[in-house]
């Protein structure tokens, strides 16, 4: 008898290629792939709720697996974490609906762009977050992005090259504010500046989506470019008129949502 | 004319084989004398209020220097970032009284011992805590931690091979305590465990002290050590009787203090 898994994962993306297999490097998927593999005894494929670029990292990424094997979940949760490296871990694990897939039961996901504002990053920051010097205007960062909010066509913010059907997702929440570094970051002594996160809550997102948006606020953030004129920028749908891609590593899958009652239950 | 300038400095400690110089690898100390040297164009000594070992973490360690260079202290230290390495940042530079020495000036240091206690260790906290699965008792850890506190000859936490003329040093706090993971480390979904913070603040540290110290407290936290006997422990000065060292990359020099007005003022 075959069972459904939904595995809730966190890893540091600095070292991988990203979540889907590649012909080269190490992938997320390939990892978890091979772990449940050797459980199983045969092939397995998992299935990711968001495919996470190289060096994106990720809090709460779900994954879904058709397995064979029979163990506990508190087993199978620590026979994995036991193959995988420390960088990648398996948060939890549980039975899904035999038609739960980690991507289309999907109801939305939470990415975070981190920024960190301030002469000097911390060292513990900088995994994760991408290091502006320069002062950002936040209240506009903030204005902006709420223009996000909404059903529109992200054209705009999408990667030349990206071939999806339709580019129109529904932005739930899009906030700009200011962290505190905390102690795990700064230990109390206060490291001389601060996080700015931009975070976006949606049904869905196009290739770079949020990367694209967070070097378009930044531009807002640093006066080079009008609040006002974000809404236009929207309705032209040109990827050539929005921000630059901002890099990678300051990208968190922060979590996913599934509807209620949890497809997973 | 030469200047003593009071240096503050954050690193991830992971790749160095600690503060000191040493015959192999990359130490701090030598990252920062050669780049003060390249700022001076002739050799400079740096002095380190703690000589952190391979591996351990600091958020404040402190470093003295003579040097020639005129030029202003903002310049100094935007200099010197753009010569260390990402993982070794200079946060503070100041002027410093002609006698300051980041060692022999200080009043005290506290260093935190991390314990990520938890099933699953989340990735972003592996670099700089210590994986512990069982569960701890942190009220007990913290009672036979407050026994430290005072004036006492502390070489039952002293590494075998240590040369110093005395073991006796003033431990001003001691305490153990919960400290739920940060959005940095969890975003916020709740990683299933929580750190362990032992915290010490004396003034003055024997070699792998806190690190001994954190590993008789855990045996207290794991009911292999009874509280009521750290009293003993510490009046029978042996080493062989206390716990086992805990690994170095929990370990995180948080700040130095210096006599009031500063010496660095």
């Amino acid at each position: 008898m075959s069972r459904v898994l939904k595995l809730t994962l966190a890893y540091d993306g600095t070292a991988y290629v990203g979540w889907q297999r590649q012909a080269e490097g190490v992938s997320i998927q390939g990892l978890i792939e091979d772990a449940l593999t050797r459980l199983d005894g045969a092939p397995v494929t998992v299935h990711g709720a968001g495919r996470t670029d190289a060096g994106v990292h990720a809090f709460g990424q779900v994954a879904s697996a058709r397995v064979m094997t029979p163990r506990e979940l508190p087993v199978i949760r620590r026979a994995l974490n036991a193959m995988l490296p420390g960088d990648v871990r398996v948060l939890e694990v549980d039975d899904a609906a035999p038609d739960f897939h980690a991507r289309y039961s999907a109801a939305g996901k939470i990415y975070e762009y981190r920024i960190w504002q301030g002469d000097v990053q911390p060292p513990f920051a900088r995994a994760w977050s991408w290091h502006l010097p320069r002062p950002l205007n936040v209240a506009e960062m903030d204005r902006a992005a709420r223009m996000l909010e909404g059903r529109h066509d992200f054209s705009a913010f999408q990667s030349a090259g990206s071939a999806v059907r339709s580019a129109v997702r529904t932005v739930t929440s899009a906030r700009v504010g200011v962290r505190e570094p905390g102690e795990d970051v700064s230990g109390g002594t206060g490291a001389g500046g601060q996080f700015v996160i931009v975070r976006i809550a949606a049904d869905g997102f196009l290739r770079h989506m949020v990367r694209a948006v967070a070097g378009t606020l930044i531009e807002v953030g640093e006066a080079r470019r009008d609040v006002g004129s974000v809404a236009a920028l929207i309705a032209s749908g040109d990827r050539a008129a929005s921000g630059a891609t901002a890099p990678a590593h300051g990208l968190v899958l922060v979590r996913v949502m599934y509807p209620s009652p949890p497809a997973g239950a």
